[in-house]
């Protein structure tokens, strides 16, 4: 099956771009290094050192003589993603290929509309160019369980049944979204579903949990196909921080009371889950949602697990929660239906965090321990507009 | 009271400013003249003549001895809004400054992108100018009916209680628009909830109807105080386009069987309803959603109200529906908020449509009868990218 992977250079594109080809896929990746620019721009790196894109390619290649291409370029080009898309040809084009943190897009003005605007007209751009294209293209996208926020009822996959005044529908899941990161993603989401009435596009949209693990089969082969770990305020998750606090000395820090709850996935079952869901393509016309995690825990739960685990001592400390978030809700999330089409779940386990430590213990020089402390508050912004604040909108 | 329209120049905004100014509320205005520019770039024209922003405003000093302030500028252009609203100081902000037809929307991949972006990031820039200036500003926000598509249940405002597997909660109402530019307001919609939550922003989001009507008390007074009125395949909405097809003695165009049903709301009503919203405002942190229609009637019903008021001979012609939408499906839309506020509706009535042949008599002259026909059509696009796209989508 020939597949186009967006964001390939990424956390998760790189390492599903592998997963896809070492089943034996036609896999293409596409990336504008917009990650790595942001790096530069907050003075982080990833923990784990990663070779460049072409350097990986070469790598991959000479662990498993498989050939994986590449297209660089930007997908809020409207040009050049429609001639990638006609010259790959793609079946399915799975797209990761967003600014995906939401301290990012929270940071200022600027940061909120150049997340909105590089999430939405790129996502608009891939629509068009499979309309213009081939409209039997298998689109499965990558959107976040944060879309949902935290309602006081069950969440569905996407869609649900209500009664309402004696009458019945099938509606889309209300949602009210926690930040203008995942607000892109929502945006996203209620575009795709009118590509798909109005053009009979095939759609998969991910609410993915959040991602922790360091490494898939395919990424230990050889350092060079390593993918990165994000530990900062801006780009590291929950899990992976805590961690780098532990092997630190650091206390753990919990933002308020910890009581608030996440949906998570091991990076191994986010690549088995888009396999999956390329291989087991929507119908035409139908906007297929899934709720892509295998298990739920509080902040504290996390912190809990990952000081029990850790083999030397480790403190909890929570801090002022930066986010504008609800403690103490109600959390109920539906996830079978990639189970139903053959997901084994990897839950978080005693010998996954022992390897994570490992992971962390070999590249603790690289910590910059400045950078793990949240910055960007919820309930603030940027007191004037930064200089770059024109020219950024204008992106 | 201190009150700010955005997109002042056009067929709403500049008779909302009218209407406030007359009650003696203290109003400026902003546009950008986009709206003057769509007409260029489409080769139409209002049928009604329309005066200068500068001379609009000059005559309505001489004819109430008020005064407007004007501010010409881009809401895309973040430090422009930013001293705007320090300098006016508003007590609320009236926003009709966004592109606001579905057709123009449906052209082509760059008119997609150019209306998501230029509506998206113009008001995610009035959000951060509110938050960042003054945050007790009350964020008047005109959204559209079309935002919730053809449920099979009853339409609410805005927020709706679902009982779902045993439990309650109050949930944003689940939307499902029909073209890109109704999803554009979707994502205004979901944005500006957000910033309630996060900046305890004031909000009252108006999902309002089609508007028909040609002028308002303030606009009659003066030749150059006229609004504009469009009935082109673009622009002109269902009832102007079928007086002028009426008057010009050419057929009633019905899209498909003509089932499908709006809300409508006469141009009067419109401001009234403005002027209620701001005197009336939003809590702190709260988003409120009003209904603003006061009838719904099927297309084919229209045409039979022109036909049946017109003095001549009309006759009514079926042509294929350019639009993806569902027909004979079940409407039943609340809208009761405003009315609560104080809103008296006009609703449409033989002395309404009689004097709208009167206005389009006058300038029959005017009329270009090959832009009245539909051109765009939902499941095509455009099947080249047209030589601006590049150029457009960076805007």
């Amino acid at each position: 099956m020939r597949i186009l992977v967006l964001g390939g250079d990424g956390y998760l594109g790189w390492p599903t771009a592998l997963h896809l080809s070492n089943v034996g896929h036609d896999v293409a990746v596409n990336d504008n290094f917009a990650r790595r620019g942001y790096d530069v721009e907050m003075g982080v790196d990833s923990l784990v050192p990663i070779a460049a894109l072409e350097e990986r390619i070469t790598a991959w290649h000479e662990a498993s003589g498989k050939e994986i291409a590449s297209y660089v370029g930007d997908l809020c080009d409207a040009p050049f993603v429609h001639e990638m898309v006609r010259e790959f040809r793609p079946e399915a084009i799975v797209h990761f290929g967003e600014q995906r943190a939401a301290p990012y897009s929270m940071i200022d003005q600027a940061h909120a509309v150049y997340t909105q605007t590089n999430n939405v007209v790129g996502n608009l751009n891939v629509m068009y160019a499979i309309a213009d294209s081939d409209r039997d293209i298998h689109l499965v996208k990558l959107g976040t369980m944060g879309e949902y926020g935290t309602p006081n009822i069950d969440i569905e996959e996407g869609w649900f049944e209500v009664e309402h005044n004696g009458r019945r529908d099938r509606v889309l899941y209300p949602k009210r979204p926690g930040s203008f990161y995942h607000l892109s993603k929502v945006h996203d989401s209620h575009n795709i579903e009118f590509g798909c009435r109005i053009w009979g596009m095939r759609a998969t949209d991910l609410n993915q949990g959040v991602v922790y693990g360091a490494d898939t089969r395919q990424t230990k082969l050889d350092p060079r196909l390593q993918t990165r770990f994000d530990y900062d305020g801006v780009f590291g998750t929950v899990l992976n921080r805590m961690v780098i606090q532990a092997v630190l000395g650091h206390p753990l820090t919990v933002y308020g009371d910890g009581s608030q709850t996440r949906g998570l996935i091991n990076i191994v079952d986010t690549v088995e889950c888009i396999r999956l869901a390329c291989e087991n393509p929507a119908d035409r016309g139908e906007f297929r949602v899934f709720n892509q995690m295998t298990e739920s825990l509080s902040v504290l739960q996390i912190a809990e697990t990952v000081k029990a685990e850790f083999p030397g001592e480790a403190t909890i400390e929570h801090v002022e929660n930066p986010r504008v978030e609800l403690e103490g809700h109600y959390y109920n999330v539906k996830h079978s239906r990639l189970e139903e089409l053959g997901l084994k779940p990897t839950l978080l386990s005693t010998t996954l965090i022992d390897h994570l430590f490992d992971v962390v213990e070999r590249y603790r020089d690289r910590v910059d321990v400045a950078a793990i402390m949240p910055t960007v508050r919820w309930r603030e912004t940027a007191s004037e507009l930064p200089k770059t604040a024109s020219a950024l909108a204008k992106t």
